[in-house]
């Protein structure tokens, strides 16, 4: 995986303006541990990694990985001094201890990603030097909130990379009754690759029937039947960025129950992506889809929250719920998706993925929300 | 998913495994947060979710997990008492401080888990209540560590779905230079499928040429040629249970120092598998292999432990590596898996994952160990 120019640019870009960030916290440098975090940081992809992030601008970042990946930091993350070493974070910590100027040297560490294990080991390293740890969190994940240009072309890839594998799935008459839950999400996934997919974003969902009322249904051998309403709920991964999508789609005959739930369901969503502005709560914008559920009386069978980010991780900051604080950022891409699920029935939720922008929201995902009476 | 009585009786006696082992700790009660733990010891598989289980083998689980999974925590774990919650684990323990008897209740927490930032939380439920953490680790994974015979049968099934599927691959000629590493490995993982595969145990690896010495190469666009050694590292899952399976061949016509290291690593791995019996330490199995390596010149160029165990996750205890602790245990499910790898040039790797019986061990992977050139 050679590294262009771009992508090493913008690893030192986002460096830099972690330092900035830092500087509000009043620690001399971040120890970064949370693997999506190290690859955001420095383009490094290896499952065993810790970055130490200067406040100083013009201090130097080092990273700490194992043997195995010696020659592959070297070739992602080029340029950085590396601390090979199994156990990467207390090691980079040691490295640090022995690199300390004089005085003090207050190191934050990822709260939300270090174990009490993990940090009881990372204070036996400490002990007795002059490094002080200082729990932070959520500090990176904040900046990898406002996507860049090249960030949101990636995501908008991987949603038509999906849209596109729906389309030929559906196409090619495999959404039938007669075919299993596995067989329809094993096809979806094939399409995506087919269209270009590195990876798969999670495991793909398929539910008939009465499955679709299980919001996170796997896959069985149950079989689709005419009358069904059959929810996907799938995405693509390029380059390591996320799609996430959602259709629910009714086989034969649509009875009147389900078309009057999808019918909520769609004016939900449709007021949740209106509700995306920069700037607004995101409890605000929770609320625009919840209310249009509540009002048709179906409040208490939408069982989660209307959103989330979508990036590095499937699931990322801002969370769009009831109980979320914050508002949101331009550049953000989320996910808005309301559902309703009737237990032993059936349920639907249609979700879309959206990058916000100076003035509302654009839909990245652009397969029909209509409903789709296969 | 429906439970079978197996499946429930299981868990049942897997808690009482627990609840002795817990004796040990000097704790009234376990909280699992750890979702392999959580699906081990009760089988719900959702995304979020704390249970409790009581040291007293009288007392009684409860689960803790968010309106999502109303309907699938009553379907999969029947009997256990379930509270509704998004945070599972911080809902779950503000319901003990409603239930404690009278006196201290010492609740040991999964500090192996649990991040700082969870565990903050966590201090603030129990702040001012008669409940007090204690630190623990392992202590489900020590049980995980031996396998009952039904998970045996899983991996086996799982080991034999990826035999098959390279077994297939090759046999339709699709391993031949020309094709690309990703197509290779989606032919892998669609071959799995195609045997029975619930799900892909990890991302395929599939690297050729001078990739291949690349440890924990993901599979690029790069073509195979004429010459190259290609590994191809990869696994299945069944009803949770993973398999691991590395085998390296040669297209076309072998070099002299591809058959060298290919003749070391396959008396390394050789040796490793006759060094698994009860009770051995595990350094010691990873130094069989590793004697043969180093006495063969190539001990620099082997940058990883021999093996680590397989089951509900693709790595679990125990660790077999140059620094590990501990002693090998009948029922223990591993790999063997040592390599030698040469940058820029090209590596082997032969890996394979037995059971650990009464005696010695025996493969549950059964494709052919001997080199093969296509």
């Amino acid at each position: 995986m050679p590294v262009t120019a771009e992508v090493r640019d913008s690893s030192i870009d986002r460096r830099r303006r972690l330092s900035a960030a830092l500087a509000a916290h009043d620690v001399d440098l971040l120890l970064v541990t949370d693997l999506t975090n190290v690859r955001y940081l420095t383009g490094f992809t290896g499952s065993n990694a810790a970055v130490a992030v200067p406040t100083d601008l013009d201090g130097t970042t080092s990273i700490a990985t194992d043997g195995r990946y010696r020659d592959q930091v070297t070739a992602q993350a080029p340029g950085l001094p590396v601390v090979i070493e199994r156990n990467a974070a207390a090691g980079l910590l040691t490295h640090l201890t022995q690199e300390a100027p004089g005085g003090r040297l207050r190191v934050g560490f990822e709260s939300d990603a270090v174990t009490v294990a993990a940090y009881t080991g990372l204070c036996e390293v400490v002990a007795g030097t002059d490094l002080e740890l200082v729990a932070l969190r959520g500090v990176v994940q904040e900046l990898r909130e406002c996507k860049e240009p090249g960030e949101i072309a990636l995501i908008e890839k991987a949603c038509q990379i999906a849209d596109n594998a729906l389309a030929a799935l559906i196409e090619s008459d495999a959404v039938v009754a007669g075919r299993s839950e596995l067989a329809v999400a094993r096809d979806l996934e094939w399409a995506m690759y087919d269209h270009g997919a590195a990876g798969i974003a999670f495991e793909t969902i398929v539910a008939a029937g009465p499955n679709s009322a299980v919001p996170h249904h796997r896959p069985t051998s149950a079989l689709l039947a005419e009358g069904d309403l059959v929810k996907m709920d799938f995405g693509a991964v390029v380059q390591g960025y996320h799609s996430d999508m959602t259709r629910t789609v009714i086989l034969g005959e649509a009875a009147s129950w389900q078309r009057e739930i999808y019918e909520v369901v769609a004016q939900a969503q449709a007021a949740g992506r209106a509700a995306l502005v920069p700037g607004a709560a995101l409890v605000e914008v929770d609320a625009a889809a919840r209310e249009v559920i509540a009002a048709a009386g179906y409040g208490p069978q939408y069982v989660h929250g209307l959103g989330h980010g979508v990036g590095l991780q499937i699931h990322e900051a801002p969370g769009i719920g009831a109980t979320a604080t914050g508002t949101l950022r331009a550049g953000a891409t989320v996910t808005v998706e309301p559902g309703i699920y009737l237990p032993g029935r059936g349920g639907v939720r249609i979700e879309d993925t959206l990058v916000v922008t100076d003035t509302g929201a654009r839909s990245l995902t652009s397969s029909p929300r209509a409903l789709q009476i296969l």
